[in-house]
């Protein structure tokens, strides 16, 4: 099967790293298409850089299902434009926050998540919420570490990481911990021998569990929130993202 | 005070409707700046359509601050980019869902929702689930009728909206009822009259709310999750919205 | 607009200073009436001081509406007998939690309040579950200071005040903070700033808020739990608080 | 041991009832002191009645200590004025409605309340969610009879409420039914055999928690929310009700 | 009347000790019934444990009705086999955590429980939840000992006991503090004494409400999930307990 | 890898024809081992039939890991003994109600779920609010069928099986259905056809789910509420599952 990845914002080199990252965990038969969109902010840090990475991410989505991708990742913790993407998605699409949190939620009664910024906290506590997780999620810290510092690396950022995962593990009471950024994707086995508890990236796990969803045949419902849009005209700059008919996309 | 009212819709018909009934209950000295955005949906039916008027929605609420309005409105009931807008807005911003449902909050026990279309139920839920109005909120319904249709008129949307508003206030116990359509500002007293309980609509609500804030010299904090965006490259078409240093924007 | 504000308690004093600062931000239509209860406690501190206020209280209510007051305000933070006012008031009544809390919810994604005692800690928790605010207010906090001890002032009190909210900003990330005794409403400039963090008192909250639903024509609902009392008789000393023909009163 | 029932309304017939339904489920050494108010509403239906019968309700509690009751119930099932009657009691006191609520959690996964009248739904919810009873309890329901009729009798209101009971049984799936009316005691078995169903009176359940309570030596904790009322003055008709020091009462 | 105390592990010295609590209680005319299984873990820390103490309990339970005992008490704090227990029980019965909850919320606003090993913590607030004390039970506490060091002795485990339990009341606010284990029931008036606040054993607490139950002529509801068992085979060796015709047994 | 299946019930024409839906499904490197307990009750109806399941079950469980099963499936719908598995095995754990779950809130906004006799239903709510998904499962529904007629066959189970189906998607408002019974994992197709929604069967979800726990490497967490059973006698029958020192094994 096909899967598609799309990172949401435009550093083609974190698109790079997570592609690896998924296909280190793909089974044999996945074929992993990693993508970011053309246009767009080169890292998600908040509200805003998130509502302008969500035209792109659309349409990557779109042209990854019509490359013949069987299911999609939104490959930023925020879940970035999740639920928009299911609307023109058939095949199921998945979050890595939302992977994440349930994986973490089979294999332990609580964990906690480390993301990067404060800003980013009540976002991923807002998910939580959402993806019914507010009781096992015991906290969302912020290592204070940005986006692109994970990426352009040094040691200091994975050191503030380490530091936050051994809070969560002492001070929660985490039982196991999630690494709130894609960009961490990398720094998981590293953080977890460090921190001698189970650490789990949403890239990875998205991957698995869209695996599994595919293989069973499921497709993103479309008898409810999840409808196709509905055939209208889009104005100005975005004119090309109108809707068409349904039945025919 | 100026105040601006976007409609994150590109109908300008609309939009001056919506004008017309923020006006109809602004305080004297209150100026209405009623816009929509150039780009993007003509219509908000679903995600889909929210997420590509989010990004001409915040242009136009970074423009209305620059030209001196002290308060914003996002005059959808999806209450949509209304997170976004708060990060780049000084001024206090507001969804007219919300408006609408704290509004409700105050003046009985229990309310429902009646909105349009059947895509957009689970979306408000969500929104009540934000607000904390989840046991407030009685229930969210639909009337099966397009956005739109409620521009073209004619005696029939009306009616169904009539219809189920009687069956929230005789179903669901509402004490009173919300209007959960930006398009709906229109048929608030017809609606009101016919069905002999008050009913709320959202445009009208967060004027006076907004005006409150704003009388009181509230700014949205920027402490948390509100924080000014980071100054870092968009790529693309999107370049332009990239945000610059904060403390000078 | 005319509106009445009830400070529950009996300590003229504390009415007068309320009744200014409610002035300080009133549109200019709006003309408070600020009163008090000729019997009851002259501070309510917890659940025996509010029992004994209520009669008093709407007794005030009634009064004011009868004299041409549009809409209602409890000035204590307990938002003592607010159900009790709501069935006898035909305009909207607000409470001055309610309004503080709101108005939080509306710039900031999470606010701490901060008390006058540690019984009025739960009191408070049970109001903002109540209002659906429990995952927005990150924390009741106590500042050890006596309401009367904040009228007849001196620097200790407010010192107090002032460390408890720097802890709710520094501790509890509270984007906003609201001072939870209406006697505070003197000093919420000297705290914001000293804090450096915007604060929010009820009693000014609750005179914008008011506006705005009398603005809008609202008025408290009568189609359920705010039904007007039934006329029956009441025995002894509450003989003369008997509720006659609601159509008639 | 001497139990306190203590009727908030002002009908003494309905107190020498609810009396006698305490005596008949009343342990051998059990003394039953039934009182109510010399002064308030002769049936409590609202916010409003509630109100007026607490000062009276206080009153009692603190003579019925005085006089040495062990513990005290509030008879009323909307738990009027428990938690001020906590704060001047050492004894524990239970209400009626959260005694019937906990009985019924104990022997079935799901209730239902069938009150009188539709205003007190709300006040009911209200309580569910406050005692922690919001998933236990399926459905508060309203008979549309008045207190007092249950009182003056006829079979009109019983064969009401025993319909409402069926309706609870066959419609909610309630596994036990909950009385929601003090007045009902005398109702409960006649209503149990027609409706096959065991069915909950809170009189007689408050007895037995009471009982037990008191048996293991409980006094209601003075550590936070029901400390002891500070001492300080009262004004006008009220003056007589102020605290003293409370390490003296 | 006649109470079974099940003692679900199958330490016989530890079934007498709570057989002498659970007397030390009882009404003059009620008769304890102490047993425990004869099959089974010496103690019970942790799901596994609890597995294997269910199918000697419900044997317990059976012959206790058998030999007329008209309701039953579960006696180990994670109510274990609680609801299996109701199924084939046609009295009441109760769960010494679910009792110790109970009492807590009729006496205070808040309280915290203090338990044996961090393995429970997980399962005493997954119970708290189900019996809608999330909000009530403000932290549930782990001392570090043993179950059977409670058993054996030495003032070490109650020493760490007592340490927890100020930490719950000064830490937590907690107004009274719940013993999170049936071993405890020796050291409640010790531990009570040395913290200065009021503590509640689960085995006492379940005796009074029991015998409330009882009293009240209350049976375990058979209208849906406490149903009893369908007839039919069991194999192996469990082909002893396969549940006969309800109506006969 | 090797998956183990238990069916916990000892019905092996039932563990059949669990394997065989396992396995149409499983990867090409999965081997599914398919196991039923030697002792216990032939189906699975209540928390009785529960209770006397869960022993062979853990047995199951220590032997197939033992066996090299690198993951565990709990395969009745009723999640039985799920927790007590994990404190037992190394590798991951998933029961087939949380599969379910879990996948269904993957593909859609809220789900239904039917299950066979109502007295599953509260059981199979209180796992919903475990997992977090108290909102999203809208509804359960007992199709009123026992789960060995599923096995022994004939059209009348399967019918009203499927109309319920169709209630949960026209009166519930199910965008997907999940079937809640093992032993309905055969009729998934048929049911979906007849209903026009997809409709979820757990064992098939679990495969996939505990295939991509497993390929990730994931273990159960011996951190906290899942650590391995203290070494400890178990007396009688049970002697033989005393656990021994965890560290051996």
């Amino acid at each position: 099967m096909k899967l598609l990845l799309v990172n949401p914002n435009t550093t083609a080199s974190m698109t790079e790293r997570l592609g690896a990252s998924a296909r280190a965990v793909a089974a044999p038969g996945t074929e992993i298409v990693a993508v970011n969109p053309a246009m767009g902010p080169v890292s998600i840090e908040g509200y805003y850089d998130e509502a302008f990475s969500v035209p792109g991410l659309l349409e990557e989505i779109g042209r990854g299902e019509r490359n013949g991708c069987a299911g999609s990742i939104v490959a930023c913790f925020d879940d970035t434009g999740l639920d928009a993407a299911r609307t023109i998605a058939n095949g199921p699409v998945i979050g890595i926050c939302e992977a994440a949190m349930h994986a973490a939620s089979l294999i332990s009664t609580g964990f906690s998540v480390v993301t990067t910024l404060p800003r980013s906290v009540r976002i991923i506590e807002d998910l939580a919420l959402r993806y019914g997780m507010e009781r096992r999620c015991l906290r969302v810290r912020a290592a204070n570490v940005a986006v692109l510092d994970l990426e352009h690396g040094g040691p200091e950022p994975r050191e503030k990481l380490l530091r936050e995962v051994e809070r969560a593990r002492d001070e929660d009471g985490a039982e196991v911990v999630v690494l709130g950024c894609a960009g961490m994707t990398d720094l998981v086995n590293w953080v977890a021998e460090q921190a001698g508890i189970q650490v789990i990236d949403g890239v990875t796990a998205a991957v698995k569990l869209l695996e599994g969803l595919v293989g069973l045949g499921f497709r993103t419902s479309k008898l409810g929130a999840y409808a196709s849009p509905l055939a209208k005209p889009y104005t100005g700059d975005f004119a090309r993202f109108a809707p068409g008919d349904p039945a025919g996309g």
